[in-house]
């Protein structure tokens, strides 16, 4: 079996300074946890909003640390300083521009801001990426939404076998 | 206080020959009346469907004029002559996927041709251009449905504060 | 009036081996004749996932065979063989988003993993190319979400004029 490595990014100018703690990057691992019943290993960067860095920590997370997953949380409105976007499109072979519309269409459902999100999410060779919201509350929104197709796309892109907690989350697998 | 600019550009051959009148773009400028409560002052042009000088049309809104919202209308459909959407994205540094998937949604609940609208949004400098389709009764349907964001998003690009008549519309900002 | 020829095209490894019959490609010609009551010829190609392969195959159904509309079956998932949307996009002038966001809506009733889906649709001169899942299922629901606008969509780029069989699906025209 093998071993599962889930990259958590936060992009953000003031949580890489210290200017206060990252609360969105604890929130995701602590959800993913929930998530899985599969043991992972949770990698863990807080890096500021410049493209090049969130490119080369993302590169590293998938070619090196073998994260099957990666999630970014941070910069994905539409401000100067906001580039994850861009980053993620830069080192991935293929966006899959379902999940960006799934989490905007989720998030509508909340404000009506929803629509100045540019997540998006696409495959670095064996790493599915996906961009999240910044704040805790749309992170789970938007996690809740899209999670159940997570396991299946890292089985089509050759990755590890990720179990859910069916009580938590259902993730789905169509029958050959 | 920042003085507020809006550009309203019409692209369409007919009109732009003076072959009809145009109804869309004066359209837009009512319901922006109807909408706002901040004083504005619209920069309206009527142009032909031609790539080149829609792109410098917009160029000059936002960097000359100082526009911080622009919306077009027109040209969005599959016909060769449509190229609003090439236009806006070739002068905006970053998109809003958002606003196209939502107007294509409400669309949808009128008619199933909506898919055949490429209508989008993006960023350049300090101003949002945003599509709109070429009809007045479609024009309001998208309006409705995206412009509760629009003043948050002028904000984030550090344009002027936009106020709505919140008889008609609510902005919507989210508490910091 | 002129004659009308589409294409469909069955992008698979495996059915073009002879590894197994393919079923999504007859699916396909089944389900527009029963949507249209214009008389059409259905040209059929079943073609390797081999990228350049496919967009040989677009090309030449759109510029030599004249079809005014060319639908694909496979190739539209995550995995590293999957190359049905970026082929398509290399050979179309201009993409309609509309089609992919309405087709994974709709997909999305029945599977979350209806994101993992790149579906896409543009224009290569006067043809509509349009990607559809790889499961006759899944084909049936798309198609029956965007055929409505179909007939129109090639109206606006000069194609012969589709008529449906409105007891089974009905084309949508807007009203000059």
């Amino acid at each position: 079996m093998k071993n599962i490595y889930i990259g958590i990014v936060v992009a953000s100018d003031r949580a890489s300074q210290g200017e206060y703690e990252d609360l969105s990057g604890h929130a995701i691992i602590d959800t993913l946890k929930e998530y899985l019943q599969s043991e992972f290993t949770p990698i863990y960067r807080v890096i500021p909003d410049e493209q090049k860095e969130i490119e080369a920590t993302l590169q590293q997370l998938a070619d090196i640390n073998k994260c099957c997953l990666i999630v970014t949380t941070g910069g994905t409105g539409p401000a100067l300083r906001d580039v994850t976007p861009e980053a993620t499109e830069n080192v991935c072979e293929r966006m899959l521009p379902g999940f960006g519309e799934l989490m905007r269409q989720v998030s509508l459902q909340y404000v009506p801001t929803a629509i100045l999100s540019r997540q998006t999410a696409g495959i670095r060779g064996q790493a599915l990426i996906v961009n999240l919201p910044g704040k805790p509350k749309s992170i789970r929104e938007c996690l809740d939404a899209v999670f159940p197709a997570i396991p299946y796309c890292i089985d089509l892109i050759e990755g590890p076998y990720l179990e859910c907690n069916e009580a938590v989350i259902k993730a789905f697998r169509p029958k050959k």
